[in-house]
């Protein structure tokens, strides 16, 4: 969507000045009466409209019969009425000035064929009227700065609301609700907070591209059981990395049971969450494991946009003048760059506290760096003396003066990425001790500190939160919101024009390709493959030199193996012509009357390492490439890298760095090494498949993919197109 | 300890009658100042005596100047002066009748070697006095019934701190504050509270073991950074199972980084974190994940101590009557049986909030198990509509008289394990409609019931407490709690008296085995080794049948391949002749003067499956066995199964079924069967080990040990003892 128009949207969706509530009720125990009642309460400026064809009045209100009975013009019009009585309400709407309807009613998608046709039909009329539907199945959306709680959401009852700078987007309305809730109790404060619904028509993407230009909203939070409209998201992701508005997402679907529920639950397509994986860190979002850390790392979020870049300055030795510690783990584990792993200097009250968080930072791979020598003896000269440990335990042995002193002096070394500061009961029972240092001291905003808190402590956790600071409840939410900090990185150089793969002619472009079909275009791509020749398979004359492989090339046999259509270690030409005589033999019995394109005669290859390399065109994301450990082990041990596709040569570098089959040809315990140089390049090139002109690709396979120490090379393959 | 000696050390530890405060002080804001305050606040009604050689009076209690001049004995001394004044205090413990002696005190083996001889001192004297030492460097005891808080926790300054049934030791003083307080925030109730501090002499076992005693006590938590004493702790856990009192334990140490952090903080020996596991599993612990659930999962595993039985009973088909799905997962990927994986009903009245739960069990190996077509038309019978879905969502349906009716039903079903309820804003604004019909239902014993809350909902969380209901803030708990609770094991049958392995008459008892030597131990064991036979380097007539492997046998050269000290694949006399002449060569050049025992000739074997059968004396637990993947890849995968030792033929399934790499010889893709038999029955055997007399084995390795469609036989391996 261009942004001009969404941010005309944008006035319609989060900030009406006029709205209609078409099936508001009277009676307060209902949900509908609810919509006016939360506008009354947090102070709507704006005029509110009840349509009720069976009642004058609604508390208080004048009610109107029809969106025709209006006296004015509405920007916002929200529909609480039954499913099959929508359709009507939704002719009216341009008449009555409505740019955007947000339907609370269910009864479509989620509810069947029945209900999906019902959409479909809804969606089809309010493109043709030029109306913008939110929903249906919305809970509905509400501006805490306006006081425009368009809205059914129980959550509103709460008194303890504050308007703030977050803005929440949701694809479960009770879901919305309670994260509000927990927030609130927290003190975080709103912007905007937005139901998707069904996503008929506005989808999660344009109320991101929406919120990219409220003033109120400083960082965006996402509540997702699916993607949809991945493309439009992008654009808009693209637009909040910009505008520098981070963006954090809880998504649900990282098992495959909870995958499978939010299918059936929104009707969603099946996708794979390591897609969405991919697709979140191309584009910058904080996607966070616990549901909590959704709202607690929002002042992590907020202030710490580019703390990548900061710890691979650290990280080089030459700029560490206080003698930083080599550090033992990489970064390779988490994000597939083989950048340093981020070092968090632990100051606590509490050496168990600290150890539990320092305990779930070591599973996401970030490192508690203990203090350099030079460090020690720096804060010895400012009167404090601290010890070499991974934990640094004030518990005993300073003032708060003291404490805020260590704090300023960690947030400016060399040695650390990041503060953790880890506080015990004294942040129950003494916050003046532990918790006002972090309060006072000077906080650049190059280098990210949080703190958890280790007992029940609400008032510290609230103190901290007025002041802007990372406070985390649980050990688990705290470690999960540094780690995925980290994982943030910097926003892609400006592409050049990418160029487009030109599909090789006479290629055909739909369906399956046979292996040597799709040989051709692996090599169109850039990718060696094997060298080999098609040839008759009554004049079976190659000119490759033995030995050879042997495979029957038929588009009627895509499991060659199964079918006996595959011979190796063909040694000269008699072997080769009874290989050829057997093979075929499988191949009528195997698949009768298999049409047969010749034999496609292979050279023998060596190799050091079988990969896979595999493309798939996501139903969620869209073009993924994917490299994976080869054999049948690899299926009992999930190893494999994924990016969105195309990716550039050193994207590839950081997949082959994070499949852990590739140590073996990495300088693994002595082993030969393999030629990575090569097969980076042959997985950008083979990305190059999103590039398609034409032609749109399904799926694409190299299987097995060899390495060696002078190359790569193409073994076998597929390729289905769309 | 024997149980009745501990039963008179638990009335000293835990309810003492009368307590010296050596080192009291009267200046309110001291540490030292609290446990005399605390005492009064919350009602001692024993004799406290306050030790200050410097005042008459604190606080307005009379002080002593020293134990001497009491009037009284006292059976509790809580010492808090500096660690180099403790020893001459302990010196007067005897004779004012003190049993127990608690040593808040630092400088001990938390402080270097220094401090490590002076806490050997004082154990040694302690020994000879007769009394017992908590500590050093504990932050005290506390029993919430009798008010005696012989602790500095400023925890105990909170006034919402109420007696209960639960009891927690811990190794961190201020983790037990923080958890205290986290736990009386959410209304739960303590009976008694531990810190052990350095463990000199009470350990952790025995605190427990006065536990299981404590009539006020109905489960134990443990907060730990180490195990220490593990055979102690051991016999406390049977008698805690014996006893039915649930042990839930949250340990630190699951990341390397943590396990080191915990080393460094408590001088403990370097353990095996997997071992730690096994130890927990074997003796019943619920070791929690999430911190919170520590205390979260009271009500589950309190009252649900059987759901591995009923589970197993529910899972087999003949008792199904009304229409079981069949499960698509099993138990395995937890807990290595082969049973099924546990089926969790879920009711929500939000759908994004129950899967949120959902997603996480599946990433634990839990079912959402969606009722069968003979339940929801049972339920259709009493007016109730339900889906077939993974998730029964009853937002809008049901009546809180259904909502009961649902749950009771659900409760008595026998197609699910476990019932969890995932409330909306309900819980929130309305606890009439989803929280009081969990509250009001019928509640068998043989099904644990559970509920996450999705929004803040203080005052319903309180309510579920004060029905002894799970109810859970996070979703990550949630799940935790139930996986864990899940993965207990019924208690083993009474064992028979097992037999002792007595060692093969000649072969060392310290030292390293050759191979040849090691061999012969695992067939003594019964595990069948390749057949060889050591026969001079200068003639080697060995009646094997060729080929065979030809190994140098030297205890000189451990590491045989580096030094090239094998040669496989030998076809005759002469090439045995010419490989053992090279052997000898690379032998000398690699370990000069090395002692060569003589030439291990070998039949070559072959294989389907290649694994690692290891032992080893872990530092912290005791004997393990392991069974691993082989070959190089598995370093790059880790893929293991782990028990103490000894273990019986059907724990040896399990094992085989927990290690991934076995699938290949399970029947994975066709591939040809292993004997899993033969397999199980060897490495129960191998586990023998740790019953050899007059002897400890420190570590054992059959690498490889190779697995045949009728048999396993051992090709190579090593055995060092201590």
């Amino acid at each position: 969507m261009p942004s001009n128009s969404s941010s005309s949207l944008g006035q319609a969706l989060l900030a009406p000045r006029a709205i209609a509530l078409v099936g508001a009720s009277g009676d307060a125990r209902k949900n509908t009466a609810r919509p006016l009642r939360f506008m009354r309460k947090h102070d709507y400026a704006g005029r509110i409209y009840p349509i009720n064809a069976g009642r004058a009045d609604i508390m208080g209100e004048r009610a109107y019969p029809t969106l025709a009975d209006l006296p004015e013009a509405v920007d916002h019009v929200f529909v609480m009425i039954p499913g099959e009585q929508v359709l009507p309400v939704l002719e009216q709407c341009p008449a009555a000035g409505a740019r955007v309807v947000t339907i609370y009613s269910d009864g479509f998608a989620e509810a069947g064929p029945e209900g999906m046709a019902r959409q479909h039909a809804l969606v089809a009329r309010a493109r043709e009227l030029g109306v913008r539907l939110l929903g249906p199945n919305s809970i509905g959306s509400a501006n805490l700065h306006t006081g425009g709680i368009i809205s059914v959401n129980a959550a509103f009852e709460a008194d303890d609301l504050q308007a703030g700078d977050i803005s929440m987007v949701s694809q479960s309305g009770s879901m919305m609700g309670s994260l509000l809730s927990r927030a609130a109790a927290r003190g975080f404060g709103f912007a905007s907070s937005v139901s998707v619904g069904n996503e008929c028509d506005i989808s999660v993407g344009e109320v991101v591209d929406a919120l990219v230009d409220d003033p109120h909203t400083r960082v965006i939070l996402l509540f997702l059981e699916t993607l949809r409209q991945s493309t439009v998201l992008a654009a808009a992701l693209r637009r909040a990395r910009e505008a520098g508005k981070p963006v954090v997402a809880y998504k649900l679907g990282r098992s495959e049971q909870g995958d499978a529920l939010s299918q059936s639950h929104t009707g969603a397509m099946a996708g794979n969450d390591a897609a969405v994986d991919a697709f979140f860190r191309a584009h910058g979002v904080l996607r966070v494991q616990q549901l909590e850390t959704l709202f607690e790392i929002v002042p992590l979020a907020a202030r710490y946009r580019d703390v990548r870049a900061a710890a691979a300055t650290a990280a080089r030795p030459d700029t560490t003048a206080s003698g930083a510690a080599p550090a033992s783990a990489t970064l390779s584990d988490i994000d597939g760059s083989a950048s340093r792993a981020p070092r968090v200097a632990v100051i606590t009250t509490t050496g168990g506290g600290a150890a539990t968080v320092v305990d779930n930072l070591g599973m996401r791979g970030l490192v508690a760096a203990a203090p350099p020598p030079a460090f020690v003896a720096h804060m010895a000269g400012r009167g404090l003396r601290i010890r070499e440990t991974p934990v640094i335990d004030l518990t005993l042995a300073a003032t708060p003066a003291q404490y805020k002193d260590l704090l300023e002096q960690l947030l400016l070394a060399d040695w650390c990425d990041a503060v953790l500061s880890v506080i015990g009961s004294s942040a129950q029972f003494h916050p003046d001790f532990a918790v006002n240092p972090l309060v006072q001291a000077h906080k650049p905003d190059n280098k990210p500190m949080a703190a958890f808190l280790a007992p029940e402590a609400p008032a510290s956790l609230a103190l901290l939160r007025q002041n802007g600071i990372a406070a985390f409840r649980t050990p688990e939410a705290c470690a999960d919101a540094l780690a995925v900090l980290f994982q943030r990185r910097p926003a892609p150089a400006p592409a050049a024009a990418q160029t487009p793969f030109l599909w090789p002619p006479g290629m055909p472009r739909t369906g399956a390709l046979t292996e040597y079909e799709a040989s051709q275009v692996f090599q169109a791509l850039g990718v060696p493959v094997a060298r080999s020749c098609l040839v008759p398979a009554g004049d079976p004359a190659h000119g490759l030199a033995y030995p050879v492989v042997a495979k029957v090339s038929s588009r009627d046999v895509p499991h060659k193996t199964d079918a006996g259509a595959v011979r190796v270690g063909i040694g000269d030409d008699a072997q080769l012509r009874d290989a050829i005589a057997t093979m075929l033999d499988n191949v009528h019995a195997h698949v009768p009357g298999a049409t047969i394109d010749g034999i496609l005669v292979q050279v023998m290859e060596g190799r050091l390492l079988e990969l896979i390399l595999g493309y798939r065109l996501d139903p969620l994301v869209g073009p993924t490439v994917v490299l994976g450990a080869g054999g049948i082990a690899a299926e009992l041990n999930p190893d494999f890298a994924i990016r969105l596709a195309p990716v550039s040569v050193q994207e590839a570098h950081a997949m082959i760095d994070e499949v852990r089959a590739t140590r073996l040809v990495r300088g693994f315990r002595g082993l030969p090494r393999g030629d990575c140089d090569a097969l980076a390049r042959a997985i950008a090139a083979f990305s190059r498949l999103a590039l398609a002109t034409d032609v749109t690709v399904a799926e694409a396979e190299i299987n097995p993919l060899f390495i060696r120490a002078d190359g790569v090379v193409a073994v076998d393959g597929l390729l289905h197109m769309q």
